[in-house]
């Protein structure tokens, strides 16, 4: 840097004898005090609108706006799942308060209230139709007919064949007992199946099975086509622990699919038209941005290169480490980057409305964090400005000591964590 | 500053040849050090006894007064509405648990559950008078006879006339339809009525709507008149989400009117009287620290005027930016502010006693912006203290700073917030 | 203080010529000297043994346990009156959750609640000594004979005497009519009575008083007697707001009594003799301590008297201000406050345990002021030792600062609460 | 420290003319100087491979995977307890919510409710086999019969034989009256007894005891054979207090035993094995460690004897203190205290896993504590890199100011404490 700025320097005092030679070190003079302006500055030297500038702040607003647009839309689609799940828990399991514990929904702790509440899952199931407010129905496999409720029970093998009384004699390994009810079945008669009388000193689990369809009407009304969905259901009965105490817990799995029941007039996709031009629109803006950067970028090198050479040429010299890193802009770095991330977001998130793709994860990881940096380069520009330049040189400078004393405290704390954790904690 | 600091310096020690020209320019010194001099000084230096800090000391406990009679005022009416509020959803809604959730006070999840509910808004309705405990009563039109009941459903359109079996066959258009049922209307006769025949799958929400009457007896211990009130009550039973949840919520507008039923003796509007007078009082009071602050801007002006002409015929210089600034005491401006937004709000105040207005928002903004500037503006009295002036130069030296720090931060913050919203959170 | 140091260096250089004034001068600055020594220094100069220093160890011993016996023996006696407050509202009131609100314990809507909460209480009353689980019983009047429940309703006067169909006539004036009830009535024929005929547009409250007796028998097993308590209950059914809500609140106001129907055998009050005779001693070493400091003042402003006598006659100057309040120890005044009010404590106290006086809230305030300022005190000898001097006297130069910074942001944190109050809060 | 440093440094530029002694003068400077390297230093130096350091990497690595193993361990056995603990709870308290108060369970306030509350304890019990969902049975004794339930209630003594009507008499002796009911009794026939006449007056608590076997199966199906547990459970009825609110809290005491009724077929102890062989690897390391540092110590002594020698014959000066601290590591002294920490709990945890000691606590101190100083010693190495150790050396000049600023503010907070306590606090 400093044989940099002495050559800026003192080549205004030097007075050149060759004509020649003397207009091209004016000429990289030139250009070097030309790359190292700010927007601002260029403008007043050269007259240079500052084109990059301005697409960045297209980007801004543009990729903010997608990144919006898309959490909006996933938003009702979970507030749909969400309550759809609550409306089943409060269907299927019994004395259900309204509240989840840690990891089930319902604790029961007698033999009696076990049946109950598993009879009561059968009995709810299969007046659905009569009891759900909502347009959720039965599904049916491909010839139309309606799948039964699947109830297995999950035990250890008995470890001898002729049980001796006294003794509970198990196996350690498990073995598992299915059973399919179709709708209409007879619920009283087959409540008293011998498959429901259960060892309970022996059981691990209880898993009831179905799968319902339901809609999304939500859309209707903004005149898009609703998505269909069918929810795999689960109700767990968990006696894993063997404590006496059973926990019920439902689990959806809600998988979007075609409606193939449901006649929707006066509805179109139209809407999705404009979202795919808006998208192809920041593809472009972004794409755009990148080829700027990268140009810059090449400008750089190049001006390093004739500046490297001239140094070499005239003064026998190399430059040093130092300098050469200042002429590779980290920003121009982080938009290029930034611009890769969107522009992947973006095409995802295109295939995820053409439904061909459901990866919502990964698109909103790359549209997150695209959004992210170019928030983050906005702070390039305020360095431009002398006073905001001096907060960030200062955070420069204060982020390793941080770091270093974020690595001392981590060590104390991670052993004071696992201290802690063991004498203070788990003692039986 | 300093030409101005280094003219009063230096006058004393500069001996002026012209008899008349020195007692001018005498006077004009005295002028400029009395004006720059705090309230305490200027006692000592000419007895001025300093009103305008009596007035800024009687203005605070009067507005300061004020704030807290209208506030408190103003919490009496917000407890009854809030209480009835709370009473009608005990009265109306089945299974209430007094504990709202976010946007719904009741969840119901079966067909069965909801004609629960709609049934016992309207049983409850018709027994009103011998159920509840407030002098609330049925609401009449001007004949004399009671408003119905009114309840309204809105609905997909059917999307065929000829309904298929299987298949459910909606429009996206909503269609709503309503019924008015008077209050002696025979129930069980009505619960058959095929308007309860609800389909559903294309129900998006229904509404019953009624109105009744109550009064704030409150009042009638201090010997005022009461209010009387209209609540247009609203019970929603929103099914929009189709998700097989029927959320079911209570809103009320209250309305104060003419009380017509009732005959109170021994109650009069005295009260209000002193009231107003007290009301008028503070306008009186800030009329006149207005006028006042507004003079000595004015006679500060004609100083600054006087000594700019002065400093041209004499030494014929200009009075730079820094020092006219000196003269507009931005203080005087704080003052004027705040007393013109305590007189309007002292004036709607009044005009709300009145009963000719309603509009409690605009007037407590008034009465409570000017109340904080009043008491921000006892800093500046702080600020004649020596050690308290070191304090307060330091918060204006620090606030630029602090400012550009929140800007930097901000953006950061704004691309994380972001980012985290979409990566952490509405993934389906 | 500079005279003063400058004195006591000097003096050693200058040699004196008058022999009778030199031994004089140098008794005075010996004085002075081990006037401002630290204990541990007097010790080594003269071999004094610090009493004063131990007293007020032993001070700080005694006061703290004194206070924390003063303390575990209030809280039985509250935790007590608590549990008895929560065993009655469990009879008493009817569909209580077991936790209060604000300022009620349950909530009516209804006219039928309200009836059913009022006969509640009644007929729990009638069988109270079969329902309750503690020892309490009715309480009698003089002759022996139980005291009848008290029923008063309190309503507005109606307004006029022939009262009109329609209107609800009512006069601003309050009327309360009461009733009371022996506890062998006939419940089912006092519910008829025309006295529970409720007008709910016109009552304001209903309020039931009784008395009941208790004893805290949990002393017993310490074999100190127990305390005998006279409950006053009121419950009390509040319609002020007329807003629909009836808040049923139960308060006690719980007396301590001496035990007449009680016969406890094998108690003493062995136990209290111990603990006046320990209150005694800390009265004593209190007085002692008080006597010592009072001593030093004493003795402080003798060898002032001296020192400014010397001054005079031999230098013609004065002691200047600062001087004079170095002799003046602070800390001597502050341990004279606390031994003050640990006496006036301790005394209370006594008449406390020996039932002549119930004025608990003083006798706290008088002795946890006086344990607070032993405590503080102790920071005084901390100031002997070098290092935590610096400490002692940052905390004395910060001090005006923080209070002049509390001063400003207290009027800014003034105005706008009362802004923000009036601007968000109570809008109706 | 000066002393070595200078010693250091000049011996370099002082020519010796003693050859013999030159070669000794080398030799020690040397040594001195690679004593106090760095290992990397010493690495480059004589290419020593810092095996030290080696071993304490890997036993940071051991000894935290030894904790979390043996933490995971316990976490097992406090969910099965705790789980059991719940579900007798919710069998064997009516009327139980799920949540504990402070330190009860369910408080009841009438007589009734006591006895109810009592007779469902002793109902539950009878039938707990067809009730429990989890595989708990009846405790036997050495017979095999099964262990009968004890039911014992404590009350004050009657006063005198004769019982006066009026007057309650009672002593302040405690009487303890219990009864044993095998598991068959009748149940009608028992709640009739004349045990269950309970004085409410004189009752101070009832205990219910019984004893049950279970077993932790969540093992089984890693082929590890379950523990069994004998549950001593007791439940209380408090009414110390006799402020009408009675208390029914349950108390576990589980403690691990032999399974005698349960045949497992599949399972081995072979997972066992691994982990005694793990333990005795940590041992091993930790030994190692220990001896490497003990030497590292005795080295150093050596190394400073020969110094002082030196120092005593060749310029007759002493080592002074500080230069002597200097030889003496104290990370060396934490290594090896947190080695023989870790050395005894592994010891203490094989024995527990051979079922031969129960005491987790002190294991679990000790392991903790020896990991919490394995990490903390990790800071010992981040002191070599220059800029931590700037971060070090602040750290351990700011401690003593940090500690004495701590002394002073609990004076303070001390009697801010104790006055807040009395003043705010329990006052009757």
């Amino acid at each position: 840097m400093e044989l940099l700025v002495r050559y800026l320097d003192r080549s205004n005092s030097v007075s050149s004898v060759m004509n020649q030679d003397l207009i091209k070190e004016e000429n990289l003079r030139d250009d070097l005090k030309y790359y190292f302006m700010s927007p601002c500055e260029k403008y007043r030297a050269r007259r240079h609108i500052p084109w990059k500038l301005g697409v960045q702040i297209l980007k801004i607003a543009m990729i903010t706006t997608q990144l919006i647009l898309f959490g909006l839309n996933n938003q009702l689609v979970v507030s749909y799942k969400e309550e759809n799940m609550m409306a089943l828990k409060n269907l299927f399991l019994k004395h259900y308060s309204g509240m989840d514990e840690d990891d089930y929904s319902v604790a029961v702790y007698t033999q009696q209230d076990v049946y109950d509440s598993l009879f009561y899952v059968l009995d709810q199931y299969s007046q659905l139709d009569r009891l759900s407010v909502g347009p959720i129905s039965y599904a049916e496999d491909e010839d139309g007919k309606l799948l039964p409720i699947t109830i297995c029970k999950e035990y250890y093998k008995r470890g001898s064949v002729t049980p001796s009384d006294e003794a509970y004699d198990i196996d350690s390994e498990l073995e598992t007992v299915c059973m399919s009810q179709p709708k209409t079945a007879n619920q009283s008669q087959s409540h008293n199946s011998s498959f429901f009388d259960l060892d309970f000193y022996r059981l691990v689990d209880i898993k009831i099975t179905f799968q319902l369809k339901g809609i999304n009407l939500q859309t209707v009304r903004r005149r898009e086509l609703p998505d269909c969905y069918s929810f795999y259901v689960t109700i767990t009965f968990d006696n894993q622990c063997h404590s006496g105490k059973v926990k019920i817990s439902l689990d959806i799995d809600a998988q979007s699919c075609a409606c193939q029941d449901w006649k929707i007039s006066g509805t179109a996709q139209k809407n999705t038209h404009y979202l795919l031009v808006f998208d192809a629109f920041v593809i472009l803006v972004c794409l755009t941005s990148a080829v700027l950067c990268t140009r810059s970028i090449i400008l750089a090198v190049r001006l390093l290169q004739r500046f490297s050479r001239f140094l070499h040429e005239n003064y026998n010299r190399k430059v040093c480490e130092d300098d050469q890193s200042e002429f590779l802009n980290g920003w121009y770095v982080l938009v290029i980057v930034s611009d890769l991330l969107a522009i992947i977001g973006s095409i995802l998130k295109m295939e995820i409305q053409a439904k061909s793709l459901t990866s919502y994860d990964v698109c909103s990881i790359f549209l997150g964090t695209s959004t992210l940096m170019v928030w983050v380069g906005v702070i390039r520009y305020l360095g431009y400005f002398q006073k905001y330049n001096v907060l960030i040189l200062t955070m420069k400078a204060a982020f390793p000591k941080v770091l270093r004393f974020c690595c001392c405290a981590g060590m104390i704390y991670l052993g004071y964590t696992f201290c802690g954790w063991i004498v203070l904690g788990p003692v039986p």
